[in-house]
Formats: structure tokens, sequence, C-alpha cells
């Protein structure tokens, strides 16, 4: 099971940080990466090529107009760059600032010549801690752009599939690979989940045996914030494929709906899970409570049960303790006896009791 | 009352498994079966036909203008056999990655020649424990396919009607054979839900009886997660049939609308009885609480009267065996017994004090 | 304040036990009326007429063109004469269904020649439990026929209206009957709703007085029970009422619109305090574990009280009570008295101690 | 702070008994008043004049065409008075009823001639103690009847301004006048929130100073009691508002339906505050729960501290208390004084282990 | 971290205090400002000019046909100056009410000549407290009129924009200016969002370190009533910038709608924190109880381990306290060894017993 690498709510602000004009790039986000790295995946039914650079301009010249061409664009520090590309395929000012901006929630707008997503990629790292990247898409007639906030994504199957020419990839236009690569995101949402659901489970039989506490608390409040985060990932996204299922343009084709369709299904399946996990996480501090109540249930009843065996004993030797000039039973000469086999009638007498009330 | 079989939340992953191309037919299920079972039942007003075979080819031959023909496939495993099949019947490759992929949720797709309806059989086994089978249905003109996991399903009742003539259902077309199959499915649904609502009021009586613990915990939170499932089969499937009975196609004829029409009406109430159940289940945890409270409460009272009682004798005791050289009570005649009529005297207020404040 | 009787919240399976023909008339319910009980009260303007007979057949003859007809059906058990009547009135196989099929939730149908409405009647019997009985209406141009499980109903009132000629019903038609008849049954809606309310008050004020622990809990769930049934007897009534409001059909005339306007009113007065309702019930719980926390608190403090206080003193007298061969105090004249006015001077000081806590 | 009258829930039936014959005009309210007092009001821009009797009919000469006139009746009770009303205004005897009902919710009904509204008029009496009076307005176009349930309201405001000829009212027809009153209505709502308010502020502060436990929680329930009838009396009426601000008639004249359309802004202002104000009053409740705890957790420490210091201690008394014949100890010339060294010793080590552990 | 001010959740009453007349207006609101201060910016692409004064009239001279003016007027007590400017640019009476009644919720109304726009400041002063201040907003054709409750806003950044001709303020009409203040208004929404999300934090990590008990709850709660205000601020502007978006009129720009849209964008990703953190507070509450059980747990283990072992010790010396004339133990010679031997075989028997227990 991945660790979760413990990530603030707090999402970045805005680009424009306070005072800033609107429409103003500027790079707001977590991941430090001071290049940008280009990558070019050029390709029809019979050809195929690929191209990494670090300066955009050197991409254009692959812009031939019977191919499909994915420009994918790791890094949104390098602001320049990203406004060069901007500039080149004509983006609105506010798109650019959404790219960089990796606070902007999942949306889609339609513009009349490409439509331009923004996503949230949920991944398991090298490491076991799950990142939450924020990714552009702008979908035109022939092109996708695609912008990362840094190096690692959830493509590669994409790019075996077009590399390798699986499926029905090379067949289709630049829709098809939006769609390929939504897929892609949103197959690793199940990974997340399914996560989740394990350290549920992990949880759940934890909290009878060792509920060291306070750790546990915090961990079940992670995991609350943990799967909301993950909702604020997931629900914009559903309205987006939603309007995509709905959108009438020529961007996207007729037998691509049918895949969009299918992907609106495996999203609102995720929503589902979301909303179940969510609620077994609630109740994961309910059954918490209980435990601790019948813990604290257990340890006064060994409380109650010690002393009240000892407490009348203790009382009944104070008696004999007492130093009375006359006290009959003291000069007896098996009243010693006697009296142990009193205090062990009484001491069996509590134990009956306890065994009955089911104490024991 | 059957035994709930402990599932995991957790349902099996979409059919693509990371990286793999959108619209691969793999099989993602928990039942394994090597083999494909293929059942056709043929029927019209006077002719009944019923033919088993294991490979699918066998069964075109069935197809004859004139006659309902129902496929019934056993058996996800074998992809191959599947995808002939869609081969065959012209589907989708969508709906053929939707009839294996058993964590498709249920729902309805219409298609020009047919209509494709996903959904989940619950229903015990033979050994009583609960299973939640994938069953896909694909109603043509003149044809039903269905296609479920493994062998054993709720239809036994459809299958006599069929071969023996009974109610309507040789009278009428396939959609009226589909419906009988939804209606057949639906009406397990009761059984299951019944089972649940017996299992609350068990867990309610139990709960002031002998509450061993953290076990009845988690088996209240292992119900959470049943009736959690249950919704999710159902709550799906309410709206697949909402959508069936304001369907216009040629396939559902007009008498078989009021038929769907009282489906629908089951589905309904069947999720009214969802929504009720799981408020008795999250309200089943409140009491558990408070009769924890209430035992602790018990516990705390023994102690506090055992107590309050003999500590203060304890200490009446412990006076009279001091050692002073000068205490004039311990050399009274009669001060021993003196001592044990004070102690007497506490003891009773005590008593009575207890008694009044209702504790005894 | 009426006894409820303790309904389980299992609802009767629909009509077709599993592996049975849908549209199969099979009475499914609690009561058990072994014969049919027929009552006839036919009536216009000038004319009344009141009859009863076990036979269905006997009535026909009622039917004349200018009378309102009012066919009042009692026993679901003999399905053969419910279907003779169905045959009769030319009703739909499935309205026979769910005439007889008790677990049948509110409804309305319309149907070319009449409206088919399912309720719940709910009303205490003479012995004070609360009844939950099924009833179909099936309202047609010039009659009304009633089916109910039993013999006893809310309808006492319409039938004296309609033989002594009170208010408007016999100025009307077959569609004012039926809102004399639904008005009856929401009229007893009420006094159920009102029965529920001194309950939750007579628990409030309980809980403060006397919680014999578990028997309350219990009552309050259920209380809970209750209130959802009755939530499920109501809602969908709500919803019927409501598309009888916009019906346009000429079985309902222009001038009844305005009372059953005056129905919906006040089913939806009914729906908003069973919600309020269910709140209270609710919320009782949390009120519940708070007074047993505060006797806790009390018990505990009752402990703390007198454990403080004797504790420290036994500790004194014990330390007089040591063996040793030299200690001064024992020997000092008033060392005895001494020591006493020290354990007083503790004690109060404890006093003192537990009255500033305000714990006394 | 004003003093919250303890209404019970319940509301009063409708009017109709059981059995009784609907459209009977049945007085079922609280307050008593066997009169009925009848007030009007005549004015326009030039004219004002004021009229009060204890018969509708002396009223009817008012009539006057280019006037408008405002008859406002106080007292139901005298039902036969209510029904000359409504036959000189040609009422329908639903309104009528509806008139009477006191049970009956805000609601409006649109006829050819006139705009029947009802509403509840909360506000403080004299002696502080909320009232809750049920209010009927007929706005036909140059008139306006008003029934309350009984002297004393909140129109005062609106009488001042009407008969000092103050802000716009005397130039504006009678369906400003009815905007007027509608305004004094949810204006005096403000008050009755505010109160809500205080009473949160008060409970919140008292909760942490003395929470003489029972009483608190009756009180916060009592508290939970009013916001759910404040409630039932607003919701209602946002929608009649918002249903005025839609009409379309000739009864409200196009200037006034901006003031209308202000009315609507304030009623959604003050459902928004009910909505908060009742999530504060919820959440009182947990308040409550963990100042209980936190004072049970005190009195644990108290009684922990003194077992764990003191039965220590008394055990070592204990041991030098034994009679065994050879305990070297007991010689020894210091021994006494070097058990009081250890038993000093002890109490100082529990003193500072519970130090440490922030206990004390 | 700034600190939040502890704000009443009561909001002032609506200008009309109770009896007065509607329209009238009347300046309700916390601060205290006796002068109105004006602040006229007067700009188009070339010009630029700043003008401060303190009587409306001075303004009005700035009105240029071919230049965008944006008057703000701070301090609503001086309503006369207010109602000058109403005068001047013929604003609907209500308008001018809600300008200066702080209590209205944030609206828009659309009017022939220009939008009326009511929001809420939410920014910290200089002291660290925050701010809710009212501002209204009248968007002409070539104008802007902003009212604020004081100086001192949320506005610089544009006042800098327009000043030194940053981004495209200066080429924009005065619909992009409206915009540009909105755009400040809700940027700094984010800042006291974040904050909130800080003191979650820091109220998490303090529940596990050292609750001071009734402090924390205080402030939890006052974190409630907090995000209950926020949200009641920017819930309604949700749906006011939702219809400036949709709005069809001349006063907004095709290309500012895109800036609109951005804006909508922002305004959900405010909600939805809200919504979250509001979650993550209310869960606070329950974390806390945990603790508060917690530390109760550690309370009672503490004195049970203390008790049960040294009651049963107690007893055993108070045995041989006893002073029975034949107590065979007391004269063997190591009884006293022996007896001091079997004490501590017990206290290690019970120290064994509680480690295996878990509870050392």
């Amino acid at each position: 099971m991945a660790k979760f690498k413990k990530y603030s709510l707090k999402r970045p602000r805005t680009t424009k940080s306070l005072n800033q004009v609107p429409g103003t790039v500027t790079y707001i986000g977590h991941k430090e990466m001071s290049e940008v790295h280009l990558e070019v995946i050029d390709y029809n039914k019979q050809h195929y090529n690929w191209y990494a650079s670090k300066s955009p301009e050197d991409a254009f010249k692959f812009e031939e107009p019977l191919n499909i061409t994915w420009f994918n664009i790791n890094g949104l520090n390098n602001t320049k760059e990203i406004e060069k590309m901007g500039e080149y395929y004509d983006l609105h000012p506010l798109i650019l600032e959404d790219i960089v901006n990796t606070g902007q929630r999942p949306k889609i707008d339609e513009y009349p010549d490409y439509i331009f997503i923004v996503a949230k990629m949920l991944y398991y790292n090298g490491d076991g801690t799950l990142r939450n990247e924020h990714i552009s898409l702008v979908v035109g007639k022939d092109y996708v752009l695609t912008f990362q906030e840094a190096d690692g994504d959830v493509f590669d199957g994409v790019r075996e599939r077009i590399s390798k020419d699986k499926g029905r990839i090379r067949n289709n236009g630049a829709d098809y690979l939006m769609f390929a690569l939504l897929d892609a995101i949103i197959d690793n949402y199940f990974a997340v989940i399914d996560d989740i659901s394990d350290k549920i489970e992990t949880f759940e039989s934890q909290l009878f045996i060792d509920n060291s506490a306070d750790d546990l608390v915090q961990e079940i409040q992670e995991l609350k914030r943990t799967i909301l985060r993950i909702r604020r990932a997931v629900f914009p996204l559903r309205e987006v494929v939603g309007r995509l299922q709905k959108m009438d343009n020529d961007i996207i084709e007729e037998q691509t709906v049918n895949y969009i369709r299918d992907l609106y299904d495996h999203i609102i399946q995720i929503s589902e899970n979301i909303d179940i996990y969510r609620e077994m996480i609630w109740s994961l501090m309910d059954m918490y409570m209980t435990t601790i109540s019948n813990k604290m249930n257990e340890v006064m009843k060994v409380l109650t049960i010690m002393a009240s065996i000892f407490i009348p004993l203790t009382f009944i030797a104070g008696v004999y303790g007492m130093n009375f000039e006359y006290m009959p039973e003291l000069e007896w000469k098996y009243g010693y006896f006697a009296i142990w086999g009193i205090m062990i009638i009484v001491f069996l007498g509590m134990l009956y009791y306890f065994k009955r009330k089911k104490w024991l």
C-alpha cells in the first residue's frame, strides 16, 4: 500500500497574487522545474516520429497538415516559453493563465478552433507518495497540446500504443488521442481509489487490535482530507466529460462519442466509489469512539472488580485489627481461621456475582 | 437468515488494466469458469426448443425469423467466444468490453438494432453467501442475449414459464422476455432486502442482551458495507428501467410498457426500503454507543456503592486500630459492640441513600 | 395516547412470490378475511340506496346511468371475486395485481376510462394499535370502486354525509366522492401525526425523570421505525395528489380541482410535520446520550467525594496503627484527641474544596 | 431577551374535525375571542377615514369606487360573521375554511377577482412571549381584507403611514397596501431571528460557566423546536412571495413589482439566517457533550490523584501495623521517622508524576 | 495568521427599523464615518485624472462622454449625499436603500441603463481583524459608482493599474472596470480562506498536544461561525457572477464575458473550498471528543492500576494486623519476610497482567 504524502488542503492561490493584472502568466505551483521539456509525437496511419527538445520553436516545424501532432510540454516555470506556444497557437491569455495556474479546478472551454481542458493527474510517485499534478489539454483539429507541471506522467501506455501501432489510435484523429489521454488519467484514479479502499480496511482491522490512540485519529483525519482532495479532482472532471459528450463541433468526430460515453461511465463509477468510501471513512470515527468506550468499560470493570472484592475484605481485616479490650472473637481459638473462612466466602460470593453479571 | 460473504468494497478495475487499449475484451472478475456454457431457448406460440452447447457457433442455426430466441451465455473468461458472438450479432467493441467487465455499473445503451442493458444479479448461493453477479442483456427484435459470469442464476422461473407455456410469455415478443428477466432480477432484490431487515432486527435485540463488543461493531460495519453495495446495484438500475419506460423504438411494444411501469414501481419500492434500512443501520451505531454508556454507568454504580459503603467503615475500623496509649473508647466494656452498632448504622444509611438515588 | 403495534419494517413481498407469472392475482397481506364483504352505496341528488352482499354479481344491477355508485369491497383474500369485478369493469391485470398486493406503494395510474389510485389508510384500531391498511380506488365517470384489506375503515363520515345529504356530496359526481374518500384518509394522518408528537413530548420529559435505560432506547428506535413507515405511506401519496391536481381528463370536473388543491395543501402540511418530528426523534437520541453522561458524572462525583475524603483519613489512622517501638505521638496524653482534630480538619477541608468546585 | 412561550409543535388540526364536511367554516385556534372586531380604513390621495365596528354589515357602506379600502377583521371565532363577509365578497368556501383554520400553512391562491394569501405573524407580546398568529389577506382591485385571530398585530406602522400620509402609500393602490402589510410581517421575523441569535450566544457562554445539566438540554431542545416552527412559518412564505413576484394579473401593478422583489430579498435573507442558526443550535448539543466529558475528566483526575497518592501510603502504614513477632524495622530507634521519610518521598514522587502528566 | 474579530452572527436589520416607510434611505451599519469621502478616477486610453472631494456635486463635472469615470464613495452615514448621487444618476429608491443597508445580501439587479450589484468585501485590517464590508456597484455604459462603508478597501491594485496603465484596463470600458473590481474582491476571499485553512491545521495539531479544554471548543465554535459568515458572503455572489455571465445587454461587451467566466471559475473554486473546510471544522469537534475520551481512558488506567495493585496488598497487610490471640503465622520466625515475598509476587503478578493487557 502506497504512502500518502501529506499535502496541505490549501491549494495554490490563483496566478494573480493580489494586485496583479488578470491574464498575467505567472506559474504558481509546488514542483520546481526551471526548464521546459518539450516532447513531440507526430503520427498518422503510416508514419511515426518522436522528437524531444527544450525550446518550443523547434517543434513548430512538425506541423504537417496530414499528421496528428501531440506536443507535450513538461514544466510550467518558464512562462516565457509557454507564452511563445500561446502566441503560435493563438491561445487566449486567460487560457495561458489557467495552464500555469495549478490551483485551477478541472474545466472545459470551447473555442472556435480548439477545446481547452484542465484536469488533475493523480498517481503514485516512485517513492509511493501520491502526486496531484495539474494538466491542461488544448485539442485542435489535428493537434493536441498537453501542459504538465513536471516530467513524469500517466501516458506511457498511450505513447506505446502510438509507437507500436496498437489498437485504433493511429487510425483516428486528435479527438481520439484526447480520449486516450483522458482515459489514462481516469484509469489512474481507479488505482488511487483502490488504495483508499485498502487503507480503510487496514484501519478497520487495526481499530480492534491496537488503537495507538491519537495517531490513528490523525491518520483517519488525513484520509478524510485525501478523499476530499480526490473528490475535488474528480467531480468537476465528471462535468467536463459530460459536456464533451454533448459537444457539437467538428473537432470531435461521431465515432469518438461512444468512447467518451464510456469515459463518462467510468468517471461516474469513480464518483460513486468516492462517496461510498467517504461514508466509510466518516464511520471509522464512530467505530473508533465505540472502541475507546469499550476499552474504558473494560478498564472500569477491572477496577470495579478489584475494588469490590478487596475493599470489603480489608474492612473485615480492619475490624479485627481494632484494639478494644473486650473483643470476644479475638480470644476464640479458631477465630482467625473462622475469619479466613468468612473472607473466602465473601471473595467467592463477589466472584460469583461478577460472573453472573458477565463481567468476568 | 443467510450469511453474507465478506466481499471487499473494491470492485474489479475496468477491463483495461493500466496501459491497455480501450475496447480490448479482457475478462476481469472473481468467478473462474474456463469454458463458456451456452444455452438456447427458442420458442413461439406453438413451438419450444431447448438446446445447450459449449460453442456459440452451434447456436446460430437457431436463428429462425418467426421465433423468439434467448441465448444465455454463462462464463466470461473465454473472451474469444464472446468476441465471436459479438461479431455475429454485430455488437460494438465497447459493448463487448462492458459485457466482460464485471466492474461496470448498471446502464442502458440504445443502438439502432438492439438495446444493451447491464445489471447486477443479487442472490443467495446454495451455501447462503450473497452473490453479486454481473449480467448483460442485448435485446433485439426477436432475440435476447444474456451474458452471465458463471452458471447459476435467478431465471429458473422464466425458463419454466416458457417451457410449460405459463402466463403470457409465449404469446409475447423479445421485449416481454426482457421484462420477465429484469423482473426476476428485481424480485430477488426483495429477498436480499428482507434478509437485511432480519439482520437489523437481530442486531437490535442482540444489542441489549449481550454485546460482545467489537464483534458487533464489525458486523454492523459489514452490514453498512453490504447495504452500500446493494445500493450501488439497485440505484443505477432504477435509472435504467426509467429510461426503458420512456424509450421510443420498435423493439419495445406498446403493451409491454405497462409491465415495465410496474417494474419501475418495484424498483422504486426497493430503493425506498434501502434508504430506510440504511438509516436504521446507521442508528444501530448510536444505539450501540448508548448501550455501552449504560453498561459503563452500571459498572460505575457498583464501584461507587461498594467503595462508598466500605471506605468509611474501614476508616472507622482503622481509627480503633490506632495504638495511642490513651484511647478511652478502647477500654469501655461494650466499646466493640458500640462500634459495630455505629458501623451498621453507617452501612444502612448509605444503603438508604443509594436506594433513594435509585442506584440500587 | 394510543399504543403502536410493533410492525416489522419488512413489507410483504410483491404478489409474485419468486418464479410466479407477473400479473397473477395473489393476495399477500396480514389480515385474514376469507370472505369478501361488498357494500354498495348508490345515490344522486334525490335518491339514496344502501346495499350489502357477499357476492359482487349482486351488485352489478345497481349500475344505473344517472346515479353515482360506490362499490366498497372489503377482503382481498378471495381473489376470485376480485377477478370477477376486474372482468366486469374491464380492469387491466396489473391493476388487479396492485389491488391485492398490500406491499404496493401509493401510486396513481390513468387509464382511458378510469383513474386507479393506491393509498394507505393509517388509523387506530379499537385496541389502540396503529393499522396500516392497503386501499385501492378505481374512479370512473359515475362510479368509485374501493378495495380494502378488511372491514373497518375511516369512511364512516363520508357514508353519513351521503345518507343524510350533508354538504355538497350528493350534488356532485364520482370525482367529488373520490375527493371525499382521500380527504378522510388524509385527515386520519393528522391524528396519527399528533399521536407521534405526544409520544415525543412524553419521551422528552421521561428522559429527565427516570431513564430506565434500554427500554427507552428501544422505544425511541421503535418511534423512528414508525415515523419512517408513515413517511412511506404519505410521501408517495403527495405525488399522487399532485398528479391528480394536474390531470386533464373528463373524470375530474373543473369545480373539484379546487378541493383537490386543498387536499394537496393538507398533505404537504403533513409531510412537513413528519420531517420535523423525524428531526425531533433523532435528537431524542442525542438528549438521551447527554442524560446518561450527566448521570455518570453524578455517580463519579459521589465516588470521588467519598474516596477523596476517607482515603486520606484512613491513611492517618493507619499511620498510628503502626507498631513501631518508638512513636512519640502515641505516648502523648492527648495524642488521640489531637489526631481526631487533624482528621476533622482534613474532613472539613475536603468538604470545602468540593463545595467550591460545586460538586456538592 | 424575550421569553419564548412554550408552544407545542402540534398544530391545530384542519378545521374539519374527523367526519366533517370539507368547506365547513369552523374556527380551530388557541386564541379565544368571542366577538369580531372590524376596522375599516378607507383612503385615497386626498381622503382618509377610519371606522371601527363589531358587525361587518356596517362596513359595506364604505365601498366607494375611487378609494382603497382596508377591512381588518380581528377574531375568527364568530364564524357567522366571517361567512357574511365571504358572501358579500363572493369568496370561495375553501377560502373561508382556510381563513379560520389556524393550522393552514402560508400559501397563495389566485382567483379571477382577487388574490388570497395566508401568512403567519410572529411577534412578541407585551409579556415577552412569542405569538404565532394566523393571518389571511384577500387582495382585490381596490380593497384588502385581512383576517386575524385576535386583536394586536404588527401593522401599527402601516396604519400611521396611511393616516399621516407618510411615504408613497396614499398614492398607490391596494397592491401597495398588500406589500406594506407583508413587509411589516416580514420585518418582524427579523426581530424574532435576532432574539434566537441572542439566545444561542447566551447558551454558548453559559455552557462553559455553569451547566445546570438537564435544564440546559431542555432549553436547547426548546430552541430547536422554536427554530423549526419559525422555519415552518417562513419557508412557505418565501414561495408565496416568489409567486407574487411572477404573477401576471391586473391587481398587481408594474411599479409594485420592484417592491415585491425587495420583499423577496428580505425573506431569502431570513431563510439563510434560519438555516445558519439551526446549524449553530445543533452544534450546541455537541458542545454540551464535550463540556460534560471535560467535567467528567476533571472529576476522574481528582479521584485518581487522591487514590493514587494515598492508597500506596496506606499500604505502607498497613505493613508496619502487622503483628509479626519478628519485624526488625519496628525495633529500630528511628524506624518510625524513616517510614515517614519514605512516605513523604512517595507522596512527592506521585505529585511530580501527576505534575508532569499535567493533571495538576 | 491573522486574528478573527469576534463578530456577532446577527446582521444589522434592514434599513427600515420597524414601522418605517420602505424605500427610506437610512444607514444601518457598524462603521462610523460621519463624512462622505468621494474619489473620482476618470480615464481613457490617453488620459488619466484623479480627484478627491467631500461633496458629490464637485464630481459631476467629470462626466465626459469619451472617458470612463469611476466614482468611489466611502461612508454611508451621510445619507443626504447618497441621495443626491441617487438623484443625479436617477437611481431607484430601493437601490439607495440597498446601498446603505449593510445587511443586504449580495445580489444583482438589471435596470435599463445600469446594472446594480451588491457584494461583501472580506479583508484583513491593519490590526489583523477580519473586516466584512458592504459594497455596492452601479455600472453604466461609461461610469462605475462604488459605495463603501468606510475608507480602506481592496482596490489599490486596480487604482495602480489604471494610473500606471498596466494590463488592458485603460483600453477597455466600464464593464472591464467592474470585472477588475469584482476580481479584486474575490481574490481577497482566497486570502481569507487560506487563513481559515491555517487555523484548522493549527487546531488539529493543538488537539493532540494540549487541549486546554473549553477554550478550544469555543475557538472551534468561533471558526464555525466565521466559515458560515464567509459562506453567506460568497454563495450569493456566485449567483450574481453567474447571472452577469449570461446577461444580455449593451453594458457588458462581448470580450469581457470571457473574463467574467474566469471570475465565475474562481468563485466556484472558493465555494468548494468553503464546503471542504466546513466539513473539516465539523470533524474537528469529533476529533476533540475522541481526544477527551482517550485522556479519560488514560486517567482511568492510572487509577485502575494503582488501585488494583495496592488494594490487595493493603488487604494482606490488614490480615496480619489483626489481633487474634492465635494466629500461627505471626509467630513464625520468617513470617514477616514470607509475607513480604507474597506481596512482591502479587505486585509483580499485577504488573505482568497489566503489561499483557497493554495498559502499561
